[in-house]
């Protein structure tokens, strides 16, 4: 099924000992039945077919460019080649893993800026095996970041989204000790998030007037300085600045009940303010199926909301639902929106 | 229904002006299509025959002793009387208020530290009604704590436990400030309640080894300290004391994926490190229904997980299936060990 935006997904190849090559030749064998928006997978495409036979998988490879992958998708799974013969075992990443894990999300970015692609599905990346080759970016989000900075000139903030049908979620900070949040936490900080939510939620998602209802920091959202003074004097500033910009914003809400289903039906996303107050409530609902998006980007970008599980891949037991809701969602958003890229 | 104790439980007035006194009456009323255990509630007889007469409801109410409750209930709500008019109107605390809630709860532990009550059930209080009369304690759980130790010449470490079908939690800090967590954990405040909650569970809730989950603090539980040192120096030894002393206690765990249907099936109780970890996934899954238990006691104690609500009291809005669940919850409980007055 050819996405609404009339351009296939783009899907890296990930760590390709992890789990993302299975799950990838899974998807497409199912791409019928799941209702699979047509996608091409960046990689090497003797990687992909070695795979398949050891997996037992029948699932026909073919080696394409961009343009060719709709009309291919549904007899062959299309894979653009990369100059890079993929070696990688399951469980075993080899010197292969991060040049061919770095080259795909490249020409994947690549191909979404220059309107070959719709959006960009990310399999995930092993980091620890990308810093032994170099890499210097802290994860995924800020590479990607990058990559659009040097290809637009301009600087660009990601936000990372967490989507479920049943909730959406934005951590305001992210990979820090609990005990260093209150620190990083800032008026600026929450305004900046709050407003490429706002706009990536009416340009992306076509929610006309998205409704963000914004977390406290402390229990109760501070009792009014009783329980902590942050939620007054950071929290309550910044949401009343994002509503003077005419950003339909509520807060800050007493976390514990923000996330069952009759306060969750009073917004569309809900700003947290640290990691496990955001994680918890959607990993809880929607385990298996939820979709990390970065917004803030100039094209779109999801990610299944898993890691590599090396200590399965190989196996077929992993599962496919959170990278077929990706690709979904990817499909979904690129309609709305095809690159932003010359448009921000 | 006589619980299983043989003991009415007794029910507290709580806040006469906030939803406590109609939950009561309500839950009375449909006792039997609700499988509700018989109960006395201590307060004022007159003021429930005004509420329901206000409220439209046809419930006898009568003045009893507790050893009456039990035969009562069928036909009538049995009041064991105080010496306190009670005057408030809802949503509108007056000069009866403090004194009444007070007594009430007084008597009600009394009773059941007698063997005259299965357990205690309190409705909601509202601190600040109390603290301008004087009242000293920070809450309903430090009061219950310090007449259970003026009874029984022991010193008592109560632990919050909230409870439903789907998930048990307890916070290992509570009301503090984000900020404050880190200084507040300790090794040994795990280790105590974790003690606590292990003997309890077993005592209380029949569990013969109860299984317990330790939450980490930090994201992913602190990656090896790559997210913060805490759960490697603080909780992981916690987790190893409690171990050794044959509880079964398994952590730290990274918190996000800690609440979901298949992980909640490989635990009775999940021990987290502060508020919104605890209050956040229990409050998802079970948000009308949780319980409030209170461990560490030398008698059962439940609460509905809700307060006074005084914007909706004397509407009838109000939803009583905290308050059912609280009552079922603790004639439950009351059967596998009816008092640990003399025991402990």
């Amino acid at each position: 099924m050819t996405p609404a935006s009339g351009l296939p997904l783009a899907l890296t190849l990930g760590e390709p000992a992890g789990i993302g090559p299975e799950l990838t030749l899974d998807v497409w064998r199912r791409r019928t039945a799941l209702h699979v928006p047509a996608f091409y997978v960046v990689g090497d495409p003797d990687f992909f077919r070695d795979r398949a036979r050891m997996l037992g998988l029948d699932v026909p490879v073919k080696s394409v460019a961009a343009a060719e992958a709709c009309a291919t998708f549904d007899r062959a799974l299309p894979v653009v080649p990369l100059d890079i013969q993929v070696t990688a075992q399951p469980g075993v990443p080899d010197g292969s893993s991060a040049p061919a894990a770095i080259a795909s999300i490249r020409r994947a970015v690549a191909d979404v800026l220059a309107g070959r692609a719709g959006a960009v599905v990310t399999n995930p990346i092993a980091k620890n095996v990308l810093y032994r080759s170099g890499f210097a970016e802290p994860g995924h989000t800020e590479f990607l970041a990058k990559l659009a900075e040097e290809a637009t000139g301009r600087k660009t903030q990601p936000v990372m989204l967490l989507w479920s049908p049943e909730l959406a979620v934005v951590p305001v900070t992210i990979h820090l000790p609990l005990k260093d949040v209150v620190g990083r936490l800032s008026k600026a900080l929450i305004i900046e998030t709050g407003r490429i939510v706002a706009r990536d939620l009416a340009n992306r998602f076509g929610i006309a007037r998205p409704r963000l209802a914004i977390a406290g920091l402390n229990p109760h959202a501070g009792e009014n300085g009783a329980l902590g003074e942050e939620d007054r004097d950071i929290v309550a500033p910044a949401v009343a600045a994002l509503r003077s910009e005419g950003i339909d914003a509520v807060g800050p809400l007493p976390a514990d009940t923000l996330f069952h289903a009759r306060a969750r039906a009073g917004y569309d996303v809900a700003l947290c303010m640290y990691h496990d107050q955001a994680l918890i409530p959607i990993k809880t609902l929607a385990f298996d199926h939820g979709v990390n998006v970065t917004l803030g980007l100039p094209f779109v970008r999801t990610s299944p909301d898993h890691g590599t599980a090396f200590d399965i891949a190989g196996t077929g037991k992993a599962d496919a639902s959170s990278l077929v809701a990706a690709l979904i969602l990817a499909a979904r958003l690129s309609a709305h929106a095809p690159t932003l890229a010359t448009a921000q």
